[in-house]
């Protein structure tokens, strides 16, 4: 069942469907890490219900936002949430395969390209592959391939990709960015506790960058089991 | 000027000269980031004064420990050492340039080849490229890609190399080892403080392995200014 939830900022709503999917911590942490500069055009690959569109239009002074999801319910409730935040002479969603974004949106438009892609490798085999949730969380429609090669198509140089992956693929994913010459110049490690192994990878790389990049201070979501760490409450508000 | 310390580990001595250069918190760590089978034989590459083996003759079940270092003064040093300790029949100092180590040792004759190497890329337009610290330090006699060669080489097939290097680098690492045919399989990164950048990364990668990795928990230094975490204490006796 459709709902309407209050994002917590700036008044901001989202429309989703437990059913289908509904945004996580990933898609908030993306928001934070990306940093786009004041006016720049970004696209937002395998947007889902638009929530990286939706917070980055709150957060930061990016131009044209532009957003493709490949499935047209959640393309289309993304769409609805635009116009319901009247957002929509800023945020434009496209229905459509990200592996022909180059030919939708023309090559090197972007400064700045964010994927929350689908983080489990290989489609294939799964018992439901044509499920919402399966969609999102499986490598379905896309591998991070495509992503990589059409991030690199779509930036113009030096625009940068940001992206939120698992940790388990970290190693795969600077090969493929490297081998898309897109050098990975940054990235933040997400550990639950500071006493666990880590659940994300937030990544940031640069269309013909020189290599080098930094690692940056741990993320640490929670401080004690239930209580989110001071960063975390801080800076998103949760 | 030469002095004799103590590892503070079941009796172990180490000579070394802080003129030409003394092990650091890097080498500790990687000596217990290392997992050695019970006689396996292991080789040590850039041993400097042999602090590795040292270490891991006491820490670890290893087999022959094998060492090889350029530097002449530096390897009748680690020698010297190991005789003091009498560990004469089970670790040897061979001097030699590690790009000649699969020469020097045979393919494929170890199951694990560890190596804590100069972090810093190229050795050129140094000032003292001779001195016994900038050797130690900057890429004058090897580079990472000679290390990830010579230990595609030298490791049994899924044998294991086992490395502690800088985090800026850590993209350009992952690269060349997955192109030596090195799969990374696990990573570990060490942060001074837990909220601090990180100062370096271990690494464990496996001679044709499959692709996925494991990142583990943060290894974090320090809880406070000047004390050691519970972690350094407990599993480093610092």
């Amino acid at each position: 069942m459709e709902r309407l939830d209050d994002l917590q900022l700036c008044g901001l709503k989202i429309l989703q469907d437990p059913e289908r999917f509904c945004f996580g911590m990933d898609a908030v942490l993306l928001s934070g890490f990306v940093q786009v500069p004041d006016g720049a055009p970004v696209l937002d690959m395998c947007t889902g219900t638009g929530i990286l569109p939706l917070l980055m239009s709150a957060k930061t002074k990016a131009g044209q936002i532009s957003a493709i999801e490949i499935q047209p319910e959640s393309a289309d409730m993304a769409r609805r949430s635009v116009e319901l935040n009247h957002l929509s002479d800023r945020i434009r969603i496209v229905t459509g395969d990200i592996k022909e974004a180059d030919r939708l949106f023309g090559a090197a438009s972007f400064a700045v390209v964010t994927c929350n892609p689908p983080y489990i490798a290989g489609g294939k085999g799964l018992q439901n592959p044509e499920a919402p949730k399966a969609i999102a969380r499986h490598e379905v429609f896309c591998t991070f391939r495509d992503v990589a090669e059409q991030s690199a198509k779509l930036l113009t140089p030096g625009g940068k990709l940001f992206l939120v992956h698992r940790p388990d693929r970290l190693s795969e994913l600077l090969v493929t960015l490297t081998e898309c010459r897109l050098e990975p110049k940054r990235l933040r490690v997400v550990y639950p506790f500071a006493d666990k192994a880590p659940n994300m990878v937030l990544i940031e790389a640069a269309r013909g960058g020189r290599p080098g990049m930094t690692v940056e201070k741990p993320l640490i979501i929670y401080d004690a089991p239930g209580r989110y760490s001071e960063e975390i409450r801080r800076d998103y508000g949760f």
